[in-house]
């Protein structure tokens, strides 16, 4: 089974095609600049090929007519023929409280989408659009599945999800943690159960997608159990360009000194804090250890900032789980930075928790085990594939759904 | 050495006398209502006094007019004159960044206690009243000493006391985590060292100051390293009516969808939010238990979301920490409730803490160890005394000014 992923976004549309048999990749791109003349397409394929550049391409139906049209294209393309596709997987950002899991796409799943498009402004609208082009243009006989980024967090219990406000506004506006990344969390748990070999049940994981935009999960027993980010992606760990957590009477203080709009705090709190605001050097952490190493204060701050959050949420989640059994790392600086892991984990030897230096600083890419022989708690590093997890998602719910047509079948009218 | 504190109020004056040769309390009360023609006076003695009602009080240098004269009352007052109060400590609400230590009073202090007043506008301004009506009341003669509920926390590295905001936040506003009930951590934490004999140098303790307002710090070393409350008194754990943390992103979107003002939002925030918010029982934790008990569904989600996040602090300072010797249960809940304790340390057991049930239990009041022998973490509740600290200190700071001017004087002209 041939399985198409999109990831589309407000002016991008990220695609990959699994090959299900074997999970391998066939194709995978990125289509940039959706609404402008001068939109790029950039195809990761052996041999590389070059961006297409300067192509016209308004909205997001032409640049699902242009993908389709790369890969079936009978030189380059890895398919022959649309029909070759058996179902197409959606990552949706905000499944709100309808979701639990993966769903088929129809018209009642499409409503629920709708309905979140309040928590997810940005996001969702965006989400759609790609559904709804894809509905034209392949139309119905194309089984698509939606899969929710807060759908793996749907297990939290109520003293984790609720807030501490007046219970109306739950009541009314659905204010609660959802939580992100879910889709992450979720790949790495299961890889994690799949490596050990050991069930996830009885087992406290912590897991850390750390990135660009970063969340840590509680895991017990293979579910989410609590989760960093809230009802949107900014509570939390501080991030490239987010906060995170702050005192809340910040909020009204600095729209009162600083004579700020809702649009404007909500800019500032989302595009100029975090490693940016503090480093005044940026939001990307390789940067910013490299100014920090040259001595630069504001890096360092920004640094020590950064480490001692993740290590507060790991702190805080051993609380939750009432121990610790396997840390796990994921996510660009989560996989990548073997420095952040050092500092984060330098503090958790409470937990009888030891990091080897070696498999550490070892710069071999894919999952590996980084914790010594002795160390109480285990340590992965798990390169996150959110991708590969919406694919399998996709191909469960298409072959539940044969499954289930077969039983009926057989039934005698 | 006799030593009046004062906690000067928006609208009530607390006091107590202190006779700081043994510390005994020779007089304590507290007036209430002050602007109106309706103020109480209740002081506590032995024998007791009734309440002194309808009083005309429209100002604070009434109302310590009015407490003086009770003082020095020849028939039940506990000095001859005002003259035997050798000096007057005054618990000001937010030090900001100015105060590391208690500080006498002089026009300096004066100025730098006004200019926080943007910090703290409900508090500071009442403190202030307090300590000018003492000066016109008193005169110049007598001492004073300004004990800040933050100065505690000076001592928290930058990595937790900024805010991942734009750093221009910081250097324009001061912006940042000052941290609160700083005199209590302390009083317990000086306590601690001296109930087990132990120096508090080299030692990990998390302090859980739980009231109305409730407030964890992490001590390392007999010092602050951080704390749960921020710039303001709302962040941090589930209070009374206190939201604590919350998704920052929740307030522009709250503002937005019931139309609220910057005052209103606050007011939800500080007012309407905690038990309250979630329980519609109040605010009085033991009515919230009761009701929990009897089955009521908000009153018990209240109750977990409440120990769920004591519990989150506790396990994130164990990782700032890395590690705890010691946890310390004070204020109102902490000192009182034996099932809050309980549950709290409930999912703690793998910090190798053992609370004995019998001594949690236990209604004997003040200070007694509750941990098991074979507990790796000691676990205290330690009454706290914050008005004897302010005394300790207020007494600490004349003793070295006096020896100061005995020094000067000492050296020849």
């Amino acid at each position: 089974m041939k399985v198409l992923v999109i990831n589309s976004g407000s002016s991008s549309l990220k695609y990959q095609l699994f090959d299900m048999k074997d999970e391998s990749v066939l194709a995978k791109g990125i289509i940039e600049e959706i609404g402008t003349e001068q939109a790029i397409h950039r195809q990761e394929c052996t041999p590389p090929l070059p961006p297409q550049t300067g192509l016209r391409i308004l909205e997001h139906k032409e640049a699902i007519t242009h993908m389709l049209a790369a890969l079936t294209d009978p030189g380059s393309g890895s398919i022959a023929s649309v029909r070759e596709i058996a179902a197409v997987g959606h990552r949706i950002a905000h499944g709100g409280e309808f979701f639990s899991d993966a769903a088929l796409v129809d018209d009642e799943v499409l409503q629920a989408v709708r309905r979140n498009i309040e928590l997810a402004p940005l996001h969702n609208p965006a989400n759609l659009k790609g559904i709804e082009s894809f509905r034209q243009l392949l139309g119905e006989e194309t089984p698509m599945v939606c899969v929710f980024d807060t759908a793996f967090h749907q297990t939290m219990p109520q003293e984790s999800y609720m807030y501490p406000l007046p219970r109306v506004l739950y009541d009314r506006h659905k204010i609660r943690r959802y939580g992100f990344h879910g889709t992450s969390h979720k790949y790495v748990s299961v890889r994690l159960g799949e490596i050990t070999g050991h069930p996830l049940q009885g087992t406290r994981v912590i897991s850390c997608h750390i990135g660009n935009g970063a969340s840590i999960t509680a895991i017990r027993d293979g579910k989410s159990v609590d989760t960093s980010m809230g009802m949107t992606p900014l509570e939390g760990l501080m991030m490239g360009t987010r906060c995170g957590d702050i005192d809340p009477a910040i909020i009204p203080f600095v729209m009162a000194k600083e004579n700020l709009s809702l649009g404007e705090i909500n800019s500032l709190l989302n595009k100029h804090s975090g490693l940016a605001g503090i480093s005044g050097q940026g939001s990307d952490l390789r940067e910013i250890i490299r100014c920090a190493d040259e001595g630069h204060e504001g890096a360092r701050l920004a640094l020590n900032m950064y480490v001692q959050r993740i290590r507060k949420y790991i702190g805080s989640y051993c609380a939750v789980l009432n121990g610790l059994d396997t840390l796990v790392f994921t996510g660009g600086v989560g996989e990548n930075s073997d420095y952040i892991r050092a500092k984060v984990c330098e503090s958790l030897s409470y937990l009888g928790l030891e990091l080897d230096p070696e498999l550490n600083r070892s710069r071999s890419p894919g999952e590996r085990k980084i914790s010594t022989p002795a160390s109480r708690v285990a340590v992965h590093i798990i390169p996150t594939n959110e991708e590969l997890m919406i694919a399998r998602d996709t191909q469960r719910l298409i072959q539940q759904r044969a499954a289930s047509a077969a039983v009926h079948q057989s039934v005698p009218l």
